[in-house]
């Protein structure tokens, strides 16, 4: 097996369409664009139905990197915006790289990811059994393809489909679209983790039944794709990262002892954390810590957008750094309130 | 049968806790507070869940008028306030009094009014079917009350609950709730006008089967009630008010020929509209005249709110007076995307 | 002088990088891309400041056609993309066309049209007096390269910049930085057209003289450009156009008697009526008709997009179709609170 | 001198009009509402112009407590309620009562506070050094009748006047009106407490010289009043309070250091925390630790909201307690992006 190296290279944006930092490193020669994998992205739309920065983004990034590629090598990247920057959090890309290792560098314990991606899904099969199904399949197979078993996966990271009020034909909220994708997809990846049995996957499952969740899944929903695109992070002893990822689960949008248990599980200290991964949700019991919260009842804020303000404003006043990933939507993804945290740090 | 002559003052307010313009009339001796039967109000806020400007006024009208009339007298009255002023409309209230009128005036086609209130609903029956039949059973004995006939009657409004993220167990949504109960107490004004037949009020038919709808019923929800207000409009020839009401529906939210279609059914010219009063609502397709419309999916403002300020700018543009009563969410109330619109004329 | 035919090709769009509509149309033969003179523009964003629905469709058309017509063909273009359809306004295109037309077309009273780019301004000079005399001077030159004189030009159209939080020293408000930036391109086009003498242009005068202002002038921010792009239409005998232009001045939000005196000067009665072109904004006085509006103290609601959705849906119902142009933010453009209002019709 | 025990009842409410919790500790003996002397609110408005939650709360309690005491004693309280419980903020009130003290309690060092009321300013006078120095004189009044001194003052809280549309002449937005009452009062604090003297004060300072700042006030603006309303909070040896404040100044909106500070200067451990008093504001650079944030240019949420949002959440999640008090809006109130923090703890 040829040995890969990992490198995440955090990158911020002054605008959705904005690649001047992304080739600035090209032209200094420390990003090899022939090697991105991956790019994850936080674009400072309302997350929402009518959030076109992520394909602003998207589009921007295929054209800039089919320019030094080629269109079809530009194209088979892992492109993932998840929008959404409010309060402190900052627009930034993590661009993934993955390249043939130096051969006097010995493999150890450390990042290795796989990608993936399923087939376009049909407005009736977004947030169906069907569509649970096949995710799992996909992040089984992108799994595979890392050399990973299940038990070391810390992140997996998919982008799915949203159905709008022009595509949907009976839908009473495009909104709740989102909510629908994101949970199946959520649940696809429980299903291939192992977190939930397959006998607990059954048609009214998704969106209903919120204590099956999993634990590791972040997944956000978008109108600029009808299928979903799958990223894979995990540890194994055939890396030659100096990357290691940890994870954990926050039980409600103020627990920040989630996120240091999960930097303690890299075994590196804080000020190795090179960014922090993490899912949002308004709790919906409409309560936090004992207390009534108004996210839920505001007509004029869409809770998710407060959620991910929240979120980011408790962990990334933790790590003292305003430029990590935190997604809104967080259904089948954690407890309800709560939702996966996962942290890169740096090995040394 | 007393003679009673119906009026109504049209008073600006500059916040929802302003009564000077109440106030003044009263002082003047233009409004005698002791004749007052329902304040039909439009407030400045959002007019969805968190709207707490219907309660202020309430509360506001409700211990002013409680100082004039006694509290019992004062909440006697019937208070309902719609909430959302987006765009031109201009908060006002409608002060309807009623008062015996001087025996030279010779009876003669024109406004009646009749009132109404149901018991407390639970928040199980909030949209439920129980809620319908008990609404056309108040209504029908408030049409009794003042002497009206079913086919006489051009306007019903009503003030009905919402269910709240801190009362409802496992709602979704607590805007949802507000659609279902206003649609609940349209559908018990058709029952009760005979718009619609009670064979098809079936469970499962509120917030479903939207061609089902009253051409005459306006129903607006909030939190600071748990029951039903019903204010009834209509013509009679037992009147002795110079003013007199005629109604017809909208069939989307340009559809300003229903308003002068209105106008005309009152049988005055333009120049002596007193007041339009018409539910708006983002058409539920999507799209409105063959043409696409982003209301639906945009996250940051509540289509209702938008509904309120197209419809209401419309219909304003028609009578060049923005201090009209437009209330959103229309839900069994004129098609899916229209709405019913009512037109009070002064006779001379 | 060559004769040219001026086209006008209203295409809706789903999204703002929707292209399909655009590309039927070549592919049909009824639209020729090399004849594509201007686009013009209303997308789905907030049309404020972090509007980026505005850059993704011209980035989206620019890549389009220069596929067709070559990168350097297609950015001669002249995009001019506004943001806000709120309420019924809908996503599409104005694509204008410029064609040499066959020589039995005999010329006649008709729409022509000229184009042209300032240089680029610096953040210091957005809503500066050289901006407006920058503007006026390029508006001179669009208008001689149409062959037009000043007097029968009704629409002049321009994209000017506006300054970001990130781009500017010490603005407290990157929404004011944009009404600076329209105001003074609508003074450089009142300056160029005669509407205004430069004696009254001073510094200071920008946002400030609210009563100078274009009868005219349509202009519009984005963050997507740091020059001003214009488009100037008007009628001339040498024209070969099917179409023809009029226009007029609304006083205020809900001046409809603007636009039928607007329609009445194209000469064509209302069902020839291909398009309109309109400015709004809310009242700064607070008032509109003698009423209190609310929009300038809604803290949730930007007025800009409430004063669009008024606006849009008055001119809508009057022609009954929400496909038509209004863009928001009208200083100097008309009188407070109103705006110029353009209308092009087919004259058989 | 009389020894005055000060005590402080946390409530929840459900609603702005919500006295339920009140009227159940006046019930059980609890809390004689006869030794309330302030009550310091957080409401669910926006918190901003047109939030009037503010104010219905206020006549809601005045009523309440008008019933008790009778209407002048209810008015005698000084009651403060700032609008905005973004994210995981929950409305709730700080009721503060002054009671005579037992005998056997001997005086010992913990809370003591005052209160004041300037006289009604006008529009004019809204943010002028008129202003400030009416602010500083009444602050300066508190205090003495306290019997504090300036050093031992960790707290002024003042309610301070906004102008609306409808009350200011030439106005371009109402909001920064709201900015430039808060400045005021807030220069009054640090005049009155000598954290800067009266040589900097001159016309122009309020809202430019923002680096002039005070360490302890915060200030909330609101419609429903036009003098400022002040309440002082200190410690002082002849104090019989269980409570002890402190406080420390954030110098950005993560800066959770401070915290740490304020609760440390108390001597008591964090156990021991009752609650916490906040300013947040979005930093006026568009930068937080060096990342680009996007507050500024959001056009569909204002910024004070999403600062509410972020402070509340990095303070809650350090406290384990969202029922604190984070008010927006901190114009010299604390450095450009930060603000004061102070903490009330138990001390046993």
């Amino acid at each position: 097996m040829m040995i890969m190296r990992i490198e995440l290279h955090k990158i911020p944006q002054a605008r959705p369409d904005d690649v001047a930092g992304l080739d600035q490193r090209i032209a200094e020669g420390k990003l090899d664009p022939s090697m991105i994998v991956a790019i994850l992205g936080k674009t400072e739309g309302n997350g929402c139905v009518n959030d076109f920065t992520r394909g602003f983004a998207t589009q921007t990034l295929k054209a800039y990197l089919g320019q030094h590629l080629g269109p079809e090598a530009g194209a088979e990247i892992v492109y993932i915006m998840s929008g959404g920057t409010e309060g402190v959090l900052s627009p930034h890309l993590n661009v993934f790289t993955r390249q043939p290792d130096a051969p006097e560098h010995s493999p150890r314990w450390g990042l290795v990811m796989g990608t993936g991606r399923t087939r376009d899904f049909t407005a009736a099969e977004v947030g169906s059994l069907t569509m649970v199904e096949t995710v799992a399949a996909a992040v089984t197979a992108a799994i595979a393809k890392a050399n990973l078993t299940p038990e070391n996966v810390h992140f997996v990271q998919i982008k799915c489909p949203l159905v709008t009020a022009a595509k949907g034909a009976h839908q009473s909220s495009s909104y709740q679209s989102m909510a629908h994708s994101r949970g199946a997809a959520a649940l696809g990846v429980a299903l291939a983790l192992g977190e939930l049995p397959p006998s607990q996957m059954h048609p009214g499952v998704v969106g209903q039944a919120l204590d099956l969740y999993s634990r590791t899944a972040s997944t956000s929903a978008g109108g600029e794709l009808q299928n979903c695109e799958i990223l894979v992070l995990g540890n194994a002893d055939h890396s030659t990262s100096d990357l290691v990822i940890g994870h954990d689960v926050m039980h409600h949008a103020l627990d920040i002892a989630a996120l240091h248990r999960a930097i303690a599980s890299t075994h590196c200290p804080m000020e190795q954390v090179v960014s922090v991964f993490a899912k949002a949700e308004a709790d919906p019991s409409g309560q936090l810590l004992g207390c009534r919260h108004t996210m839920l009842d505001d007509s004029d804020i869409s809770h998710t957008r407060m959620a991910r303000a929240v979120v980011g404003a408790a962990l990334a006043s933790v790590v003292q750094d305003p430029m990590i990933y935190v997604s809104g939507g967080s259904e089948h993804q954690g407890p309800p309130g709560g939702g996966p945290v996962a942290v890169i740090a740096s090995s040394h």
